[in-house]
């Protein structure tokens, strides 16, 4: 846990004075105090996160983390396991809803293969870090190792750290993973101690019948498991995934290179909120994209302290949220770094 | 009138039957169904409007028009009205929040005078459709009398044409006009009959003696002209502004044209408004681009049947929502039409 544990440490709290020198700025810009709302707090963020008024938000990326899960055997997807390879391929060949987003939002996408069950063949573009071949049945067993998950998180750590020396000075992240809102679920009750209902949704469209199997393999999952549930680390390695531990790391790794990150929807939350569970100082780090129509993703972000941008009753993950959002972060930073001031362009201020 | 009754009646009922078949190729798309949410809807409803299942949405264009209003003599705003005219400058040099946006979005921005007080020098980039150097108080007397409605009505059909005959696939627009909430505000009590409370805002920022100013004003206005207000052409020519019956002309014109057309914010939507009960099949062609923070624009964009895109506690206006919002159009329009199929992609469907 060394490379972990380094990785906590090096995240720093923002500096809120960075806030002030922001939002003194912001009035001096050719507009009415204010009038660009939550843009507004987006870049004075931003400029703490950066530390500096000299923001960029050129270089965006997200990277998409995909794995499978051993909770599919307890059939708790309508869509058979495959599909995560197969949608893997579609990513890569540019046929998914997030590859229409990023051509259309001009995002560098990353597709890692951090466990599916049928390795996808060779392609340069997969970036493959394969932790094992899917999770464990969390009904029957911890989904993963104590080993596994720390190389899940370093991953995402890696990933992080390798957006940071590609220059890039924005962040988002997605998942594929069939069965993940079932592992989602179990993170986001055990995290919040929301009752099941209020935490579990229809995923990508289970029926009722589905749903049942869903509920009961998260109740079964969660009392099997009730003595690893105290802190994040047990939350993660019992009833977690490879992309959603990845996508921990990632989180952590980012807010270390003090790099703006997007999350996306319920599964990628649920990710991001063990990493502020574990580091409570990242919540300063994160953007919540979207709130997803998963019902489960309102009250993860509202423990989290975060308003999502956008509400668009989305529910497909892949990273599609975080790539409409990305947008707004880019307008906010430019008419923060490129508006006229009143001086400047002589508008009469009030 | 001729040429606003022709526009009337060139503009179709979208044909609902493209909704049908749009949504028959969204179940085809490699992702759950329903699970892009309401850019499903949009990228559907694009269809209809074009009547094609083909779509584009790369050729955006924003037009930008800016007017001055009589009723400043109430002082009903906090900034003098001379800032209308240092804007315009502004929008020609790039330096305002829609200069920002539109850099970012790739969005053409057209900047038409149609009658600020002040002319601003000459530039190229200037769309120069002067009616007069502002509207009248309207306090004391109708804002504009029925040949200078007209005409200002017609330069927005013209900027709508124009959009088309260069290629334009999608329209948005803005405005900028010191004092122009009093304007929209007593327009969307006329249309709506909502009471003034809920309807009239701090606009730009207005204090309290200036609210008081600015309530006065719109119900001496309303008062005076009460016999007039009960067609939206009377509303508009006692109650509006030059950018506001352009923007309604430009609703038409668009709409004639089958083009999709965002519309902004509070004013621009009071414009929007008119032209819907002009022509109420125009409601088909509009999406709302966000929910401005000014109280009056959820009730008017309900009044309308519309839902926006975006909410986030803007209130600048200048096509600044407009411009954010493009961007969740042109993505939309990216899934619809480039994503893989389950078939074409060798995905598995439930």
């Amino acid at each position: 846990m060394k490379r972990i544990e380094q990785t906590l440490r090096a995240i720093l709290p923002v500096d809120q004075s960075w806030i002030r020198k922001a939002s003194e700025r912001q009035r001096e810009l050719t507009k009415p105090p204010g009038s660009l709302g939550r843009l507004e707090d987006v870049a004075n963020r931003c400029a703490a996160i950066r530390g500096t008024l000299m923001l960029t938000a050129n270089r965006p990326r997200i990277v998409l983390f995909a794995a499978d899960h051993g909770v599919c055997k307890e059939r708790v997807s309508m869509y058979p396991q495959e599909v995560t390879t197969q949608m893997v391929l579609n990513f890569l060949r540019g046929g998914a809803a997030i590859n229409c987003f990023a051509r259309t939002m001009a995002i560098e996408l990353k597709i890692v293969d951090v466990g599916v069950a049928n390795a996808p063949s060779a392609s340069g573009d997969l970036i493959s870090r394969r932790v094992r071949a899917g999770t464990r049945n969390f009904c029957l067993q911890p989904a993963m190792t104590e080993d596994e998950m720390k190389s899940a998180i370093e991953t995402g750590i890696n990933l992080a750290n390798d957006a940071s020396a590609a220059g890039c000075d924005l962040v988002g992240f997605g998942e594929m993973g069939i069965g993940n809102t079932t592992s989602a679920s179990a993170i986001a009750i055990a995290l919040t101690g929301e009752p099941m209902d209020a935490m579990v949704g229809s995923g990508a469209g289970a029926d009722a019948d589905c749903m049942a199997r869903k509920r009961s393999a998260i109740q079964r999952g969660l009392a099997l498991h009730a003595a690893s549930l105290g802190d994040p680390l047990g939350i993660l390695r019992c009833l977690g995934g490879f992309e959603i531990a990845a996508i921990c790391g990632f989180c952590l790794g980012a807010a270390a290179r003090r790099l703006p990150i997007l999350m996306d929807g319920y599964i990628a939350t649920a990710g991001a909120a063990l990493a502020v569970r574990l580091c409570p100082a990242l919540v300063d780090y994160l953007f919540a994209a979207h709130c997803s129509a998963e019902p489960g993703h309102a009250p993860l972000l509202n423990m989290m302290g975060q308003e999502p941008l956008l509400d668009l009753g989305m529910r497909l993950g892949e990273g599609t949220g975080a790539a409409l959002a990305i947008k707004l972060i880019q307008a906010s930073v430019a008419a923060f770094t490129s508006m006229a001031t009143f001086s400047g362009a002589g508008v009469s201020n009030r």
